[in-house]
């Protein structure tokens, strides 16, 4: 089941350089082991601001607001989520009815 | 390059029913053959509402706007535009570098 | 899983009486197949508003948008969509865990 | 007498770890007493946010504003308050009328 | 139980002025009659605006709908509802407590 | 002349408690003493916020700046001001008129 | 007494031209006749728009409220209104208090 | 002197096609001939949207104002000015104090 | 040429009291200053609110960014600039033209 | 390929005046490499606010948060993009159709 996921974040700019490294590392590679394990099957820059916009595909409501709010930077995002669902147009529709 | 693109829908309620079925076909068949080109990677349904998410492959703005200003749904749309570029975190990204 | 879903509707002053009454009875007997149902468990009134506040327990994305978008007043609405999670704080998790 | 309430919490990022874990404590103890009252119905986490929706069933707006500015996270909160009526489509209305 | 309730009114230019003399007639009895029962002790004209604000006592949100939903220019408003308590500096307080 | 003047606070959490005590202590005391002398004559807390909700009575836009910019608190308000008239369906104009 | 007031004009762009013609000269007499005697001070055009950003010296919040409800162009106005007092740095005040 | 203005178009959906060519060439005219004579410097298309983000080059504030309130499409336009002025890492600057 | 300004003040609650007595003074010896030179004609206190609406005459868009972005209070202001011309209901033209 | 780019500059009142100092000198040094290599061709300041109106010519949406990212000031920015294209009554079309 898909989510579109717009996160944006603010770090204070005065934030204390090692906790800033420390902070976007591990937030890297939770992105990442998700990204590999199926989840998070889209991540893009939304270009000029410090934001993504992604495509979380979980099992439920459950599962997504427990991947969030495990972000490390989650205490510093504004998140706004959209639940997807197929699009009657999508040309995946025709190919599951051939 | 990739834009996300959101299009939310307001048909009139009195629109005549031809009318509107013909403007609806005209859209499907538009929207398919953008997907099958690959220009229109990926459209969603946002649920609950008559928008979708959509992301578009172009060569440029200019082709962006070629593309979206030719639906058939146009006059009747909200449009809202997000360029996206490649996230840091992207694992694509280290695929690449392997 | 359930969703919170706000629904405020928008009829034009001038609609037919007839035509009028027809969609309200229809929402209605709609409205209250699902309740029967357990798809729809809450629908509350918002006080001083043409509007709605209800919780949806779906399977999944799909069928909250496919319930949603055949309301008969689905064109007159706009419609907010809440993806909502258990609680920390909820005491259903207090006897479950007993 | 039932209020739709939506809590949104900002906690600053650098709280002290032990006052932001005592505030949660007495903030989950205060909410789970209320639950079991039968004051606060339903709580539910809007997934993906610091955030909840919760129905509170109360005497008077009094008592309302009484409970809701006694909470250990009030100061932190942006809260929003919706009064509910009965929705004449709901079927517990059936069942009061048979 | 008292709720502060601003209404802005919105007519069609080209509303029939028949039509239009005949709501607000049946609009201004249905006030008075609901100001002299008590039930709706304050209304006031926001200057330069085609809006009320006012201040309904009523015995539970049931009554603000009913009330409210009731009044005849109800399909012409934007409605917005704030509930009211007693706040802790009025002098109403003192005098009580004496 | 009245006016409706919504007040919302937003002292910042780690406020120390003396001057916390003491601001909210003269803020009362210049509140209640507008009230009895006729220039405050309402003043509600709006159920589940830091905000009140107050008529003043004065004899000008400078008497409402004056008495709005000495308040204790006003440092840390957002305050709205509607300037309001007489409603033509205000009873109290049948009683004039009588 | 002072306000300054935002006027938006919409009028809808099919409108009758002699029927336009009629309320744009009823609209301009009836603001002439105002200036001249000394209730409406200032008028400018917000450049670019169909709006303008008055400052109108009445005796009281009826007064405002009375001379722009019968703007002809009333029922197509949005109005927004702000109340002025004197500005401590305002030179005039020196001139006084020479 | 130059402005920058965002014009969003919104033309009625059911508007008589030869209605809307003969605006349309007249719109196209009068940008034209307002670009060869130095008043309209830059016109971008806003992609995905009827908008274009404009640079006019004007003496005044009067100026704008007549250029912008004779456009043919005015009357189905929302428009957004903004005063520019030189920027302190402008070239140009260096270019002119060499 | 004539410029609306709103200028809207938010200084930290704790500002030094020396700090912002000097930052103050500066400020009225500034605006007083231009204000007996003709380019700052009208100021007033938008009543309720530490905000002021202005209006500036200057020769161009640069002089008007040059004097508000001296203003001493200029880091700590919100400012909203519209941009004014004639309004042809002005009876100043009518003394123009005779 | 062009873009519309809003920058909003939000700087702590009380930042270092040496930190400030650097930043700023950076950031037009960084600024002026980028007009003179073609990339940033358009920079206006927004009168009365600390903003700027840029347009920005780059190869695709990559190289677009590539070069705003590294803003010395982008830490301290709001910024907002609209990606343009070619308008149809541009005149530049006419010269290359001639």
């Amino acid at each position: 089941m898909l989510f579109a996921v717009t996160m944006d974040v603010h770090l204070p700019p005065d934030m204390d350089p090692d906790v800033k490294a420390d902070i976007l590392a591990r937030e890297k590679a939770y992105s990442q082991q998700l990204q590999k394990s199926g989840v998070w099957p889209h991540i893009w820059r939304c270009a000029g601001r410090y934001s993504n916009l992604s495509v979380l595909d979980v099992k439920d409501n459950q599962q997504l607001h427990d991947v969030l709010s495990q972000l490390p930077l989650f205490p510093y995002m504004t998140i706004d989520v959209t639940p997807l669902a197929t699009h009657p147009s999508d040309i995946a529709l025709l190919e599951e009815g051939s």
